[in-house]
């Protein structure tokens, strides 16, 4: 079973729980293969060089100074970082950005209707080169940049990299995909940690969502989670802690 | 023959130059691996971020804050651009830094009796992870960031990077070196463009040294290059200019 992990700024963030994260993804038996947002430090960096943040309904924009910001602290610091770190836990790990072997493959998003600026859909997943790596017992490590065919890197959101790259490893192989975030799990009732759907099934999610079960932020991630299962050969999407990987608790959502 | 060709950074300053000598490296037939320096936009990001360059008997001092720009401008920005560049012409790169695979493992250099700071000298080279690479067809693109045991990354020496490697792959197989930069090879005149040195044996050197032949900043290049050949199975080390890759121009040193 290849695994493959997903974690965002609320890891990077904070180097204990990085830590301790990686120690856990470390002792993951099999092949795996981490994915990884961005953090603050791009925000501070961008103050701190004077490029201005510009959203567009709560989305940033992509302008050619912060994508350069972007590439230096996802594809540079962020990634060799975890990268050096995993190795000194005897993790042989390999950092990679979709131009590396041209293994995550994206097109520009069009300027219209909104502009969103160095931006990247993904267009294709190199499986063969991860499967190569994987099966020489290294260990990718993929940050949010990728490249188009003209050789342009692009940002590029890191909960759709690892949907596409889990999405295309599944046709290599059985594969799982693990979101850590800072809850234990998609939760019944938002006031309430413990309340933990277990299981989210294709046929169960409607009504989960009409009964306002799943609600607000949770919905996309269930829905992009259920439309991954159902169009690939993925075996399954956990959602859960950063803190507890090592455990079976989450949400597990498969068909 | 595996190849590895050493920039620095007067091609990587100069977008045209790097583009066309980029198509030439596309073409070496046979396995190949780049290792570049870093230019001057390290200097111009820790300028805009207020870092001070400080320098000893005119080396540059790695301050943490010193190293945290140069992974991100070294492993970051130009690795990637450079990745993505050759990926657009058909030549499938993959961006290292040491960390990666554990490639280039380095030890911090001892702060006596001059403290460089954030510096590592090569320990090992993981010459068997990067003969991988070359036997799927992927050509290594090598910055001169590098990781100890402990995983932390630390400053490395871009010449003396391409020399471990190349001396590394020459166990794996038959390697020569190719150092570019901004002349057609070792000069006999400095001032005569045209005085190039044609070829340098271990038995020619001394002389050549005693003579004035090979004088000042060429003295270090051409007795590293020499130590290289005499004391691994490299074939030969060729230093010539980054815009002539493609022909048999420069100074050939070899036994």
């Amino acid at each position: 079973m290849i695994t493959v992990v997903k974690i965002g700024g609320n890891v990077i963030d904070n180097p204990e729980q990085l830590k301790s994260f990686l120690k856990d993804f470390a002792k993951i038996a099999g092949p795996k293969i981490l994915v990884h947002g961005g953090g603050k430090l791009a925000t501070r960096m961008a103050a701190e060089l004077g490029v201005e943040t510009r959203m567009i309904d709560g989305r940033r924009v992509t302008s050619p100074e912060m994508l350069e910001i972007a590439v230096m602290v996802y594809a540079g610091i962020i990634n060799k970082r975890i990268v050096a770190a995993l190795q000194a836990i005897g993790c042989d790990a390999i950092g990679l950005c979709g131009a590396d072997m041209h293994c995550i493959i994206s097109v520009k998003r069009p300027a219209t209707p909104v502009d969103y600026g160095e931006v990247g859909d993904v267009d294709t997943v190199n499986s063969s080169s991860l499967k190569m790596l994987l099966d020489n017992s290294i260990t990718p490590v993929i940050c949010a940049i990728t490249a188009d065919y003209d050789g342009n890197l692009l940002n590029t959101n890191a909960d759709t990299i690892a949907t596409c790259v889990a999405k295309a490893m599944s046709e290599e192989a059985l594969t799982r995909l693990i979101f850590c975030f800072e809850k234990d799990g998609v939760l019944a009732d938002v006031n309430n940690a413990g309340s933990v759907i277990r299981t989210i099934t294709p046929d169960s999610v409607d009504e989960l969502i009409a009964r306002g079960v799943i609600s607000d932020g949770m919905i996309p991630k269930v829905t992009n989670a259920i439309q991954a299962i159902t169009t690939s050969g993925l075996d399954s999407v956990i959602i859960k802690s950063s803190t507890r990987l090592h455990d079976d608790s989450g949400t597990c959502i498969s068909k």
